[in-house]
């Protein structure tokens, strides 16, 4: 598919068009750099052309003549031409192909929708690069032809919003992210035991009793669905039922069959609260509310959650007991298909499509939702061999701190799952899921960026662009490319990183964060007490996943070892190595004056002996001795025990260790 | 007043209060601290406790078992007690004070209202730091007894939004910045020639054709407001009126006499557009208008600015001039008087009292009005011998890029001014302002802040606490401080470094800005051709007044001359010029990779020969040897040549180097 041409290096883009070819002129920007629009010149066109022309001009300093697209192109200077046929439909399965043409004589976009020439508009700003031309600004584009489309047709990013509240600006800097990546799904999880977010009139006890205040206001949603429309991007609301509802009870007790009062749920994990599938009232409730939100929510899919219901509550419970036996429903399943259909028929009397977790994918479940698979990939086999659509998510769970590259590697669509056309064709795609039981708008982003760029990679470009170095190489670009798109996963360690110091110089704090990861999994939870209104400031939370200098040090290692190349890796191994272990020394005055840190004081140490042992490592491979037994079993006893967490991060260097200490 | 005990160390803390005596013991912090309302317990006051425990908790890392306030404290577990007798107005002159007493029991603050309990928990939360106590969280508060009120009750920073919009999150963030330095007034310039930024339903073409799409929903306007409210800070609108009204003549040209059609203005610059004074139309537009904007915005205060009328183009239209025969006004200072008269009735009839800019103070002016004074102090004392009130902006101009120490020495009340008690007392405060012709969202925090700071200590300390050194020291402290209250003034010049050196490493341009800072006053202006559309993101913007390193390197080269600490400063001086000397090697490659750099590469090269200089004069000074007249005037002639600015940014070392060359 990538088919360079003479320039020789690919663009640090992401996701990698369908198809490329490099030519080998450039297209040089100047200040007369214009826009003009052909064809359907909507609004959102429109707008799209100023904020391109502003981005364009933040990053190459250049005072454009023009502030936005004009009709016609000047004859006087060489720009940009973008042509839609028509306007988009921020839809399911809408057009979002488009071409990009730039020559030395000018730029040219076109495509069948305007939500096209917002793609092509992302391909084009992630291609801007400095020119070797001292004439001119220094600033332009290469030139080249792309044809693109996207492999998935479902690409989205699921924000919880119960569990830490995120008021709109984190949600409105994150579509502009999503913007960049060609994500075009904001799966917004608006409700859970922890908390509910929407205001709501019919029943104005969910989130006046049920979200501490706070919530979003109706008419900021239709500004955060407005502002996602205008970059072709669906938002899709989901109200977690029958389960996870602790949060609606506190207003509205009569939804449950348990005895009540109810309080918003400060702990984390699965509480036994449910609606009552049973009741009359409650189908009346949910009719009422479900005709409210569609009002709000355009989408044509509305997420009625359905996870993690535990039946045990239902069974007990006598006079749900005789419902089920008269209406012949064997067990909680079966009653919770039952609910899950009559839900359906709800939302179908208001022109929408339900979606569910893969909970409600049971035997009786009827054709007509789309399952999204969460615990495993074989749901969404399971759903689309019936005949249902299907997205996947198992994999793709963001808040678990895996590396990027084990997402990267996760594929909703592989050979192996010996697909028909037709089921192929309703694998819809895949959202990357950010739960919020640890994050809050200060560390959101650096749990969802840069590594949801490489999710959207997976759902966008074709199945073999999937080199992980590669995607690492252009990673790093984007990471700065989506900070400039305004989020804060770069700039806020930053801010924790000064906290965590009290003051003092934060350098001794960062060169130990180079070495550790938080724990992964749900491992975190284990370690400490965490409800809703624990700091979240600590160590763990200004480490991040794929440490990016251990990552490097652990290539560098494997190919020392290898031989590949050469011996020219342990100069920089040494040198990292050198800095880890004098960092120890640094971080005691620091730990003193901050006793934040003094949970990483042994984890200090730590790095420091571990690599004391990569150097005498490196001594015995440069002298070509080898160490004796007794030293190496010594060391991966010691290793082993440094390998014990603590405050929630580990070092992700000692296995790198084991191996040079060992020489294999 | 600062009356320290045997902590000889005084606090960081800003502003500094009225009455202090400090005490040997510790308050020490575990994680049963708890908080208890005695009194008033009003919302605000149960709110500010639970940000409180937040603000504690994120910075200890501690995990409190209590999530709020509570009724009474546990008899278990010292904790702080807090006791309003009232709830305080959000108004001009409500009671501020309180008390606070820490002792090693328990910590107990108490004030008339709420809002002086507000004031004292910001001082307490500058007061919370880390123990040496090896037991215990390591964290705790000193003992001490403070008693503390405000010097003036106006203390004000304003924020234009017109020129460059500032959503709301950019006035949430800032007003908690406000609140922490215990700043209580809002002043918001929502109109100007360059955009009207209120919905406005009376006459929507005002927001509708005036900004662009950028404005306040009245929505978001209540919700500021409340939050402001929320921290005891008023919010005071201004409508700049008759002149600086291009944007309201984009929907409504029938303001003015002049022709339209009218679109919002582009460039910077005093504009003739001006309403006309003399139609009957124009105050029916005015009654309509402020009866729905007082129904909005509560205080009592409303701004009608006043400010840059020019009279030539009322004075060339023959009906106007008929008007002004008529009514016998001599000239155009009269008629905007007539003007100004009129609309102070029509907010009498609102009850508000009118506030504007010092030129509403003619003659013909009559009392009842407060006099924002901004051209210099001459209008405050005529204001205040006038029996009006006024408050100082001239020498707060803070988006004119001076240094804090500037600001900080501008007492808006001092003895050579011979007010009487009663004038004194109509002396209300101060306000800062930041205009934004030259700032974004992006760069707002980092010309506000740290410096405003300053500002609001001269306005709540007593007059005598002035030393600007000591000034300095604790602004550091309390510049960290306010990131963490949410401000972005440190963590975005990052992003904006990191935009600069295009994906490479940082280091060189901060070393480079490190002696550079921003050219001052209006200087700027006449280097480029800035528009409302330029990019703001180029080196200027970057750098900030007060550049730390320089500042602490003047200090040192005048310590090492006048031989105060005999040549202990040497060392670092000779270090810091070393990093200068050297640094233009690696901003050469920086500069040809990011060509928006390349307008700084002379300059680079100048620092670079700057330090050169001031290293031979250290070795002249370290051999005992007096240099040559011929060198010292061929590097005075260098010297000078380098201080002119590049790239709207100047070199801030050069007269230390110089003084350093000749050594004196």
């Amino acid at each position: 598919m990538l088919t360079p041409g003479k320039n020789s290096v690919t663009p640090d883009w992401m996701p990698v068009p369908a198809e490329v070819r490099m030519h080998t002129d450039r297209f040089s920007l100047d200040s007369s750099f214009a826009v003009s629009i052909e064809g359907a010149a909507t609004d959102r066109l429109s707008r799209a052309c100023v904020r391109l022309m502003r981005r364009v001009s933040d990053r190459t300093g250049l005072f454009f003549q023009r502030e936005s697209a004009t009709g016609a192109l000047p004859l006087s200077a060489p720009g940009m031409t973008v042509a839609a046929q028509r306007e988009g439909r921020v839809s399911l399965g809408e057009d979002e192909s488009y071409s990009l043409e730039i020559s030395a004589q000018g730029i040219r976009l076109s495509a069948v929708t305007d939500i096209g020439c917002l793609r092509g508009m992302e391909t084009l700003f992630q291609l801007l690069d400095a020119d070797a031309d001292p004439e001119g600004s220094g600033y332009g584009f290469p030139c080249l032809t792309v044809r693109d489309k996207p492999r998935f047709p479902w690409r989205g990013l699921l924000i919880d919003v119960s569990r830490h509240f995120m008021p709109a600006d984190v949600i409105l800097r994150n579509l502009d992210g999503m913007a960049a990546v060609k994500l075009n799904v904001l799966h917004w999880h608006l409700s859970d035991d922890q908390g509910f977010r929407v205001e709501t009139r019919s029943f104005p006890k969910l989130h006046g009793l049920g979200s501490d205040g706070f919530y979003y206001s109706q008419e900021e949603i239709r500004g955060i669905i407005a502002y996602a429309a205008d970059r072709g991007i669906r938002v899709v609301p989901e109200f977690d039922m029958p389960g996870h509802v602790t949060s609606w009870l506190a207003g509205y007790p009569e939804l449950t069959h348990r005895p009540g009062p109810f309080r918003i749920e400060r702990r984390w994990g699965v509480w036994s609260s449910a609606m009552d599938p049973t009741r009359k009232s409650t189908y009346r409730f949910l009719e009422r509310f479900i005709a409210e939100m569609t009002g709000l929510f355009p989408d044509e899919y509305f997420h009625i959650g359905g996870d993690e219901v535990e039946g045990k509550p239902w069974m007990e419970d006598p006079d749900i007991r005789a419902y089920m036996k008269k209406h012949g429903l064997p067990d909680a399943a079966a009653l919770q298909t039952h609910f899950t259909l009559r839900v359906q028929k709800i939302l179908a009397s208001h022109d929408r499509k339900m979606i569910g977790w893969d909970e409600i994918l049971t035997p009786g479940l009827q054709s007509g939702a789309v399952i999204q698979s969460w615990r495993g990939r074989e749901s969404l086999v399971e759903a689309v061999s019936r005949g249902m659509s299907a997205i996947l998510s198992n994999g793709y769970y963001i808040d678990l701190v895996q590396p990027a590259a084990f997402h990267y590697s996760n594929d909703p669509l592989t050979p192996d799952m010996n697909l028909s056309e037709a089921e192929a064709a309703n694998v819809l795609g895949g959202e990357a899921t950010m739960w919020a039981e640890l994050v809050t708008p200060e560390t959101v982003d650096s749990r969802i960026w840069p590594r949801t760029a490489a999710i959207a990679e997976r759902l966008w470009s074709p199945a073999d662009i999937r080199d992980p170095e590669d995607m690492h190489r252009r990673l790093r670009s984007v990471s700065l490319m989506l900070e400039q798109a305004g989020l804060t996963h770069i700039r806020n360690r930053g801010v924790m990183m000064r906290r965590l110091a009290a003051g003092t110089d934060t350098g001794p704090l960062e060169i130990l964060l180079s070495a550790v990861e938080p724990v992964k999994n749900y491992r975190r939870h284990s370690m400490r007490p965490f409800t809703t209104f624990s700091p979240l400031t600590c160590v763990a939370d200004a480490s991040v996943p794929d440490a990016e200098k251990a990552r490097r040090f652990n290539t560098l290692v494997e190919s020392l070892l290898s031989g590949a190349g050469g011996s020219s890796e342990a100069e920089p191994v040494r040198r990292q190595l050198i800095l880890w272990r004098d960092n120890h020394e640094a971080m005691l005055p620091l730990i003193r004056r901050s006793p934040i840190l003094a949970e990483i004081e042994s984890l200090s140490e730590d790095l420091s002996r571990a690599a004391e042992i990569g150097l005498q490592a490196l001594d015995f491979r440069a002298s070509g001795r080898t160490p004796e037994s007794v030293w190496t079993n010594e060391v991966r006893t010691r290793l082993e025990s440094m390998a014990e967490p603590r405050a929630e991060v580990e070092l992700v260097i000692l296995d790198a260790i084991r191996k040079l200490a060992s020489q294999q």
